[in-house]
């Protein structure tokens, strides 16, 4: 199922600065892996903060917090998690079946 | 560029249901126009609540508030609107070239 | 998987003490009949409100999303969902392991 | 009488962790020693959280009081008391006699 | 146990002032037989508004829920209860064993 | 006149124990000197928190923050006044009065 | 004793014109016979707001209770008591002597 | 004009005590001055609280900042100001006219 | 001096669409005259809400409540006032001046 | 398009007034050259506090979070961006008229 998380960054100003480095380096790292892996659908950047909001695929509540404690920056993140469904007025399924045709078009060649 | 749009909608108890039906009805007519024109991109249900969280793809504040303000429920939505850039830990891009290069793929025949 | 739902009725001063009291009715039957089909697992009342806490046990947002939209007093209730996962210090597997074999045990004879 | 308490657990960034585990640890065994005592009846962790809601069945404010104060993480929790009380539309009753049936069959033989 | 409720009144503005009179004359005559059977132990207004500082002296929180449930203005009423115990540096103890006294040495009479 | 007083403690993580144990003593040492002397006239611990509820019957605004901003823990304190009166609901009038009898009957012997 | 208070005057968008006008005429009478008995020592308006900020001079709780409640737009008002007690910066004082002095000098004549 | 200014003085627990006391005792002397000059007329101190509650008299926004940033505890302050005008109510002017008709009495002798 | 003034707008459900409409139209009038007189410096639609940012130049609390308390719309506003003052990181003054020259220069011809 | 975007400023009270007094000087720098650009349209200081209101014009959110996140006093800020757009009721586009027409015509000689 979907979820929606809301994810605001607070380092304290006395946090070492290489270590906010690194640890911001290991947090991109991870966040492209479980994109790949399709269970981090999406993630945008809040303008004018340090946050991103954030739609997960996961099967659980379990799932999702693993995922998410085990984050590199976890211990500075303030986490909102909001459970989403499907939308009567969405079209999102009529595109994902276009796209399959489309790569099922594709698949042919 | 990319919104965030948080949209509560809140019915007064003596609102006319049959008035209340039509206008939901239109809602989602009008919702399926947007995103088909690529304007409203996602549209998730709030487990719980009549909310949805959606993201539009408008070109300025205007747009969107055109957009929004004549949606056929907007006299009755609490709206909270977070205007979204690119997130660098995001691999969007790498996926929307993946798909380009699919779509074209599939052109050549 | 579990989910935490908060719920406070409001009902507006010049609704109709009796419609008020037949979707009460309703909603104590429909309460009882999720509770039967294991759906609903705790509800208990809050002291000193009309609200109750309420535990469920429904596969996703969707599955709860429908249950709560279609209680009898939804139109009046303030929601608020909170997804669970088992926590590590929990010995709830322990009891369910226990309770099993009690059952176990029973059915043999 | 039953109490459902939320508790979320904010660990100060310089706070040592070697002291942080330490307590944790002693947290965990402290929840399950209740738990066995019939005291913390269910405790269950919140998603994307360092938190839990747990309820507890204990005589009064008092000895829930004693018990919270004495949680080795205490100092860093923070606590929201909830009294609660049977809900008309609960079923808890029938499944404890239908409980008590069962371990009563049992004990016959 | 000893139970500290905050109760702010809040008449809606078209409410019939007859009806309202009646139902504050009967929540006094409420709150005097309470006291008197020394369930309400305290109870004082807030100056400036339409509101009460209680401590009532109940078993639990259903018997609370019960008491309260049925004050005459309680559709009105958003009620704020908070579960308290002894403070260790609560003198109460002492002065209610010189109460005691006090009425044991008058009862010899 | 009377005063409810909201008192919540919060001792910073890297104060040092022993000066907090302390001030807590004294504060205890205080808190029954002053219900000793009639000001302050009741001191409840709220369940699950490091916090009371207390009234004080002092002459003015002056008097108690002189009581206040004396005490031990004052510099840990989050302090919440709320000025009270008699309500017309209240029958400690006539129990002072039973309670006057009481006293003037046994001082008769 | 001093007391702040701050007024917001909320008047319902149904509430009649004709009413709403003469109880404001009734309150700004109220208010400066308030002033020159020396109860209401000062009234200002909050600039963009229907509201005011006023500091009322009495005895105790009761008496600023007494006086609030019978305010005649005191149904529409949100009222917010803050006790005062003199500032050890304030030179009030020592103006107050310098005008008794320029009075007892003119009593002379 | 007038401002109604509501100062709160949070002082963090590990600030040197030399240093604060040296700044609330320089704080004194500027308010002592501020009012001698006429541009602050009130300060009140809040029962219970190390705040205040003040009215300046300056002509703008511009010259308000200028003396609040430069009062020696300004770092510890948090300030929410509130522009004031003349109620409709006020019985000030009266009093004005009343005050500069006792002076020029005086001043005739 | 400058005012920062945040409106919002909230029509209840059962007014009169067609009295909204006039009030609304009267309402442009009325800011484009103050525009033209100066007062009214900048209005912004805030994206997604029926609400304005605003600025004024107005030379105090009395005449700012004067214009809000005379707009048309007035009695639905939530209104929001914050002072300002020129900021020293503000270039605004040098383009004053040159914008003045430039005046200047064509004043010439 | 048009952002409005408020700036306070938090500076914790353990760093170093060096480090800050540095900050700021560049802040104010970084602050001219945008407004000089068109960037930064205007800022101004919010009476009383450590904080600014500025509009800014930038083609869209990336570019808004580009400008604010390298300001240099960015990691002590606390920043909030809502989005504008024209107004219905704003002059904003008849005097950008008159001030290119007395531009053009200056640029005649």
């Amino acid at each position: 199922m979907l979820w929606h998380v809301e994810i605001v960054v607070r380092i304290p100003h006395d946090a070492g600065p290489e270590e906010i480095k690194a640890l911001s380096a290991a947090e991109v790292e991870r966040a492209k892996t479980l994109q790949r892996e399709g269970k981090w659908l999406h993630i945008w950047r809040i303008a004018g903060k340090w946050a991103n909001i954030s739609v997960f695929n996961v099967k659980d509540g379990a799932e999702l917090h693993e995922i998410l404690a085990l984050l590199p920056l976890y211990p500075y993140m303030k986490i909102k998690v909001t459970p989403l469904c499907i939308h009567p007025a969405s079209i999102e399924n009529e595109r994902t079946v276009e796209l399959q045709e489309l790569a099922a078009d594709r698949s042919v060649f």
